[in-house]
């Protein structure tokens, strides 16, 4: 297959999307939004064979849920699409403007990206959320999805094109590799002349093979080893609310906390009553020597900790536990094992609360709030395609602003220099 | 030699450089600028013998003076890094800031990236230049210069680093890499823990030996095939000394003009002048038939055009002349052999201004103005380290703002989900 023919096509397609009004685009996204609920019975036969195949390879039952749609779960994806319908176009904002000495007027513009390539697993909303954010945009988009949902993608990003076509765009600004050959993937990922960016959703392994094979610039939305720190000048209430909420609320998403760490001035006092409540919610807890010294002699579940369980994002109701000496030591302890996600302090000193907020390096930092609001939709920048750790171009969560580039725009009346 | 070791230091230092105040950043960069000046005998002394090294290698003439240092350039560099001294920190500043139904209070900060690695040739200004802007942006510096100005390169490194440890900073802040072997490049560009950004300023070739081997993002600071388009509505006058000075002005610098486009219907009237101009500036002009058709017989040193002048970046006195059909025509040739660098229109006419800036990819666009005005410090930017071609992070001057990265900070009392 030759995936140069196919990124041509979602070059040449991107230039006319670039330019589409925001009405246009909007009508899009409604007609897909549509065609979505409209053709269900047809998504609904293609993922029973993803789910058919996905059992006969014995993949476990949280990846088979993962999998499964049903009518609600379209529907709940028609909604997204239509909620990306309704934002602002961030498409030929003028961030800033100005006039130079010379007297020419600059603007510095908001434009699409040009075509963005989107390398996912499993779950098929990522093909429905991605095409309407990149569309919105104003970005052509290239999907390649995972080998266990491929039916299903292949039928929704069928019905997505179809909807383009209808509002009057070019049906091959949605382009769908039909092949989930690493191979293919490879040739894909050479393509730095036609595609501008990729966005990978998906595990360490995967990561690692972008960061060997792609030519083009990548925004991982990677995983996050997220801690908890309860200083000494803690609201120890809050501080018990936080690191539960942060540990249990939704274990396996990557603003989740791996990590519980304790200011040792409170360790006695706090200690005691979060790792009862941890264990109450059958979370499995790995403690420092400190911890389990100050725990009573009936703790259950308390198994020693390793330093690779600090290195590790757990996604799962087990979260690692450790004293501190003081806030130096949890900064170090963030800066060492920390995946630069989102990261807590519970405190009510105020330059604890102002050095955290300088000194760790995350995308987000959190003062007396659980990590698990670092969100598109939370932080009020509406959908979002993943979270990205990385300090270039996007920080945090990838919205539509961030599926943008800039452009300048200089305005004369003959200036020569 | 262990590059990891050099860029464990540089991270290090980074983490004290990134919480230094502005005062503190201003005040070392005037200790910088101040050390140079005094230690100008001993740079000299070791670009003698860069020079005479140089010459024994063959280097052209106008090699040997990019690499030639006198009192009055290291003057010059020691001015600039006082400009960059006077402009504002970007660091700490909050581009946005709102509050989320929960009540969070969140901030977007601008933070410096961390370690940002310097990939240059042999202008040795690059050194100073990109010293003054990563540590005003709070970021520790790796040079890697050239092969051909190694020893002026190492020599003000260590000026600077000393300016540095004077100001009360980390001297592990500026990294210079001791040898310009490419094993040891290719070991520097695997570090993508440590380092958070290249920067290359450089030829096609050591680009290419990026894509290749580089882990680290990088940002290419490229080079530019940029056109000027004489519309049918254009005033000719303009028209006249815009295509000049974009051409003859510095023809080695990325934002000179390389392609001149014609609208026919001011072929006629346009192209004798412009060409007369044009050799009569000892310019070299290829052009096509439609043009050579409306030459006079008598007229100079214009040869045929071939598609790989139109695919050249020249950066010399040798322009290519096209005659194109309309504004489509000349938006297509762009966007096929442009860069995506500067691109300009001369017109009076509003729908065409409106849809060149719309429709043309590049950096900077320019309406009725020379492509020569891209540039940092042009901009009212300040100072720059190069212009960016790419559509990720920063695109075009990589001033202060575009070395720094974003983080979210939120503030809350105890908010879960």
């Amino acid at each position: 297959m030759d995936v140069r023919l196919i990124a041509q096509a979602a070059r040449s397609a991107s230039r006319r999307l670039g330019t589409a009004s925001s009405s246009v685009k909007n009508e899009a996204l409604l007609q897909m939004a549509d065609a979505l609920e409209r053709r269900t019975a047809e998504i609904l036969q293609e993922n029973v064979e993803d789910l058919a195949a996905g059992r006969r390879k014995g993949l476990s039952a949280p990846l088979l849920d993962r999998l499964l749609l049903d009518e609600h779960r379209i529907l709940t994806m028609a909604e997204g699409i239509r909620s990306v319908a309704v934002l602002p176009d961030p498409v030929g904002e003028v961030i800033e403007g100005w006039r130079t000495t010379e007297g020419l007027a600059i603007e510095k513009r908001r434009v699409p990206l040009g075509v963005v390539a989107v390398i996912y697993e499993s779950r098929p909303n990522v093909t429905t959320d991605a095409t309407a954010l990149c569309i919105k945009t104003g970005n052509a988009v290239i999907l390649r999805g995972g080998a266990d949902s491929f039916r299903t993608n292949r039928i929704m990003a069928e019905v997505l094109t179809g909807a383009l076509l209808e509002a009057g765009l070019p049906g091959e600004g949605i382009q769908f590799i039909p092949s989930t050959e690493r191979t293919v993937l490879v040739d894909l990922l050479q393509l730095s002349d036609l595609i501008d960016l990729v966005v990978l959703r998906g595990s360490e392994s995967i990561q690692d093979f972008l960061a060997e094979h792609c030519r083009i610039p990548v925004i991982y939305a990677a995983g996050g080893n997220c801690h908890v720190y309860v200083d000494r000048a803690a609201d120890l209430g809050q501080a018990l609310d936080i690191a539960i909420n942060a540990k249990v609320q939704r274990p396996g998403v990557c603003s989740a906390a791996e990590t519980l760490l304790v200011h040792k001035e409170v360790a006695t006092q706090f200690l005691p009553q979060i790792v009862r409540e941890l264990t109450d919610r059958r979370v499995c807890v790995y403690a420092d020597e400190a911890t389990r010294s100050v725990l009573p002699a009936d703790a259950a579940q308390v198994l020693p900790v390793t330093e690779e369980h600090f290195a590790t994002e757990f996604l799962d109701l087990e979260m690692a536990v450790r004293v501190v000496d003081g806030f130096d030591e949890a900064v170090e302890h963030i800066a060492r094992y920390g995946t630069g996600h989102s990261e807590a302090i519970v405190t009510r000193d105020l330059d604890a609360a102002r050095r955290f907020a300088e000194e760790v390096d995350a995308a987000a930092v959190y003062i007396n709030a659980s990590t698990r609001f670092t969100d598109g939709a939370v932080f009020g920048l509406g959908a979002e395609i993943g979270i990205s750790t990385q300090k270039l171009h996007a920080r945090g969560p990838l919205a539509l602003r961030e599926l943008t580039s800039t452009k300048y725009v200089v305005f004369g009346n003959g200036q020569v220099r």
